[in-house]
């Protein structure tokens, strides 16, 4: 098989990211063809800080500007060109010239300096292609995709509503096709058969109905929450959705906080992301860790498989 | 240091309860001076059927009645004996003759059939003693205590009130008096302050004016929810306190199903017990767990201690 091409955007270059980049090549070169989104330039002097060679078949995509590294500094130049990098490798998937994106972190407050009024890659991805992205996390023995993200407990339950968990299931199923997936019920004990709440009746209809237009039983459930990640039940799934944040968020951080991923599905194109952020306290040390970056790129490339 | 005293109910004998105490009697009592609430001519039965020997030092407390033992089946007899034997050992526990009482799973149809109307162990218990048991659940690793149970979903963030919130915090106090105990928040982010929720704000005052009252800071929190089982946080804290019901069990069965115990609180005596029911299917076939119950004996006794 033909190894994927992924663009790797370099995220803030005062951050840890170029050195991550740089860390993992040999790693993640065995799994797929890397392009680096970032000129020869400012490369020079990423490895410059870092003491390192630059490896011989380091593709690069370069992206115009210049600007000199401080590491931990919060900078227009660095947000500009962090915002450039990423745009640059989400364009070459538009142009079928790269399978995926992955994302190196970038600085939020050096977007803002930057005059860039995005709260991060997720929200300019969703503007960008106008469309409604899936938030899903995890690493490849189990991803959690969320149904709903970032609301208040209280609205959790007058949120699961027949047409937009219906929408949810097949807009999952686009970017998903064939895996089975869990869904969660909401409610404890997946409601008790309506003794301890009943949003579980539209659950269970939007999944019937979603798995009668896809044409097999791809969705499973509603599963009682609290033993969906048992290891007896979490085995037989890679994929889950949860109702809502801490639901899947808070078994999934348990088992596997250093692994998880960051994904944005239900775009034109795939997008992972590490899960953890610039760490400017540790940039150019030597000390950044790459596991999260290393699963962030085979994550992408099962969603390619799926 | 005296080895203290564990009186066992036996549950349904025609379950896995006596066989379970049969295959563990060595080496809970490496832990403990077990006294087993049984009378001898039904626990000979046992043996027989088991084709086992019974130990030189297993103590009896006699119970009354007689019972021809009948693997798998739910009886009026067996269903009465089990409330007997439980009964048996709460009233050791009132007389001081023993520390704590371990109970052996019981079938609450059994209870039925003998005319027995409590749903439970925890329901006999709550009218018993007429108080509001506090239930927990865990292992030696990780104990988690649910401040709301089996309600809807719905009506969780609604229950988030102060007085019953403080009034839970000094009863949990008076079972474990010393350790930190972290408390989650509610919403996603514990809030992220006000924009996803503003429980957090009732948490924080009830854990204030909690510690306040017990002179140290024995309450700590509200806690990010989803990053509060993460090694880096989790590995501080033995006792958490969840909001609600998958809050805190969802992640504690993804990280240990099979030893969590469950235990309730605020009440005059310590009460353990297995976290599985009476497998009928498996009875007297020598293949039960005992896993569950030896962290049942070895919880009551941390709980002496704390």
């Amino acid at each position: 098989m033909k190894k994927p091409t992924i663009a790797v955007s370099v995220g803030d270059l005062n951050g840890v990211g170029i050195e991550i980049a740089l860390k993992a090549h040999t790693e993640i070169s065995k799994l797929c063809h890397p392009i680096y989104c970032i000129n020869k330039e400012i490369l020079t002097q990423a490895c410059r800080l870092l003491k390192c060679e630059l490896p011989k078949d380091f593709q690069l995509h370069k992206v115009a500007g210049s600007l000199t590294i401080e590491p931990g500094k919060t900078t227009k130049e660095s947000g500009r060109y962090s915002y450039d990098s990423f745009m640059a490798a989400v364009k070459l998937c538009e142009e079928k010239r790269a399978d995926a994106v992955v994302t190196l972190p970038i600085h939020k407050e050096a977007w803002m300096m930057a005059g860039l009024e995005y709260k991060g890659h997720t929200d300019l991805l969703r503007k960008h292609f106008n469309k409604e992205a899936i938030m899903m996390l995890g690493c490849p023995q189990m991803f959690v995709a969320l149904f709903t993200e970032h609301i208040p407990l209280k609205d959790v339950a007058s949120s699961i509503q027949y047409d937009k968990l219906k929408e949810f299931f097949m807009d999952l199923h686009n970017s998903i096709q064939k895996p089975q997936i869990a869904v969660l019920g909401l409610n404890p004990h997946a409601g008790d058969n309506g003794v301890l709440g009943n949003e579980e009746l539209i659950i269970k209809e939007a999944i019937k109905n979603a798995n009668e237009e896809i044409g097999f039983k791809q969705f499973v459930g509603p599963v009682v929450p609290d033993v969906a990640f048992a290891p007896y039940f979490k085995d037989n799934y890679n994929y889950f959705v949860a109702m809502y944040h801490d639901q899947g968020l808070a078994p999934l951080k348990a088992l596997y906080f250093d692994e998880s991923v960051n994904i944005s599905l239900n775009l034109p194109i795939i997008r992972t992301s590490v899960d953890h952020g610039t760490a400017f306290d540790i940039a150019y040390k030597n000390k950044a860790n790459i596991l999260s970056y290393i699963n962030a790129v085979s994550s992408a490339i099962k969603l390619m498989q799926e």
